[in-house]
């Protein structure tokens, strides 16, 4: 399944989307519930399909299951009270989770790049932060604040999680992923470079586009060998396969949950290959009008425009 | 004011602390409402004066106004039909913010700690993160996961975000903070310098105690000139003065406004002095059952046990 979130009427809920078809899943559980006569049909759904991602992811597989079950309703049913299935041309559709309790980064983890720069592979998953205030969807521009001329793309492969994790296995560890998603780990390399750690060239406003959809880790069982390409308008960057992961998803999360306890919701990106403008020669940073396009194999395209903010 | 967040009966909502009076702000203000004989009383204190520290810090100054009318309501009232007013015994007190969206966290602030060590006054702030699922609050142990043998203290004065905040100037910063507190920046040492950033020994579960409570910005209006003082054991460690920060509190605000949008709830720790286990020789790491206490003046004292967590 994908799942999205979706604005329509200024209100943003999840939704799954089935082609061009996007699927309101609580008003469509809800819808289903009354269907087959059940009272307080709308705090059941509430309950197991609430409208909001973070909510929804934890409430699990048995939620994901009932999505399933209110899709094929709403796909079926000619008519409801309340609209089920929207156009996707009719709403906007927003990053899947858009208020993650953390946004784990992993550098250094393409082994092809690390071999190439002359280092050595590394024993330990470098990781840092960025914060929620990071985040835009699949239709937002991206914000070039007037902070800085260095602006530079990363591509990268997102999962999130989907059930609290402490300690967990590599062997168990994708039955905590709920799905993954297209990232791209916007940066202002002079600001990221100017102190010993990176946090504050990459978390401005606005640098973590993120879509356009979640594909659940029941479709997508192996994120290993997925092919990911970016362009910059049109232009061929950074080319790289999961499979040349030094620490891959189930690596990340046995990892990561044995530092900190993992939430549904979480998200984690898991680092770029070669190709950043960092590491070009000349460095021809990101301007106003530049498209960006990052492409994962079995997941997504996902594709902003940089904006240019004007000072303030 | 202190702002505290109290647990009773299993359920956790705020409260002032005046002496060891702890008064349920949410409960005190809808018994004042009541008292006048206002309708939707509940929805009211609810909307001004929520449960929740984050809820209640986005309702600002207003909502600041509100919980000190009924603080002086509930210590005047004689008697309600729920329990306004509680003895500190009676409660089990958190920490005063527990779900912030961003922890933020300073290095290399203190003047006289970088001049010793030899090194030059950063030109920027140097800042990284950790993540809410550190948080513990003034009654509870510090978790020491067996997942290292280098657990070290750093005292650190903690400021809240109060008011959305976006290139704020140095000069309106202080309008931007809710509140202070004292934080314990509890650091793995050897998993902080393993790889290059620092975030996977700073985020460990359990490692920023935080408290006793958030002295409101109406209260301790200039956060420079308050002694800090850390002991181990009793022992002195650490003792600067924040006035001794190269970046104070007004500095770190317009600095990190400038990059990240701040939010209500939003936790900054502002840097650490000189002192710490990592600098000294022989490195004697803080081991089970050892007691860390940091005092900062005019805002309290937050003292808490190490507990070894056995193997899992």
């Amino acid at each position: 399944m994908k799942l999205v979130t979706f604005t329509h009427n200024g209100v943003t809920r999840i939704a799954a989307l089935e082609g061009d078809k996007v699927i309101d899943l609580n008003a469509a559980f809800k819808a289903k519930l009354d269907s087959e006569g059940k009272i307080r049909a709308a705090q059941i759904a509430e309950a197991y399909v609430p409208a909001d991602m973070t909510g929804f992811l934890q409430g699990g597989k048995e939620s994901l299951g009932y999505a399933k079950e209110a899709v094929a309703y709403a796909l079926e049913s000619s008519e409801s009270e309340v609209p089920l299935v929207f156009e996707k041309s009719q709403v906007k559709i927003g990053a899947p989770v858009t208020n993650p309790g953390k946004i784990i980064c992993v550098g250094h983890n393409y082994r092809e790049h690390i071999l190439e720069m002359g280092r050595e592979l590394p024993s330990h998953p470098v990781v840092f932060a960025k914060f929620a205030n990071t985040i835009i969807g699949p239709e937002d521009d991206i914000p070039f604040y007037p902070i800085s001329e260095q602006l530079d793309y990363e591509a990268e492969f997102a999962f999130v999680i989907g059930k609290r994790a402490k300690n967990v296995s590599e062997e168990e560890a994708l039955d905590y992923v709920a799905g993954y998603a297209v990232a791209n780990d916007v940066t202002y390399r002079d600001i990221q470079r100017r102190t010993l750690q990176w946090l504050q060239g990459k978390t401005v406003d606005g640098s973590l586009p993120l879509g356009p959809w979640m594909v659940t880790s029941d479709e997508l069982t192996d994120p290993s060998g997925l092919e990911m390409v970016l362009t910059v308008n049109g232009e061929e960057r950074q080319r790289t396969n999961t499979a040349n992961q030094v620490f891959p998803v189930q690596k990340l999360v046995s990892f990561l949950s044995g530092i900190a306890t993992l939430e549904p919701g979480d998200i984690v990106i898991t680092g770029t290959p070669g190709g950043v403008i960092q590491a070009m020669d000349p460095q021809v940073w990101l301007k106003d009008g530049d498209v960006v396009r990052v492409e994962i194999d079995k997941v997504g395209v996902l594709e902003n425009k940089v904006r240019a903010v004007k000072g303030e």
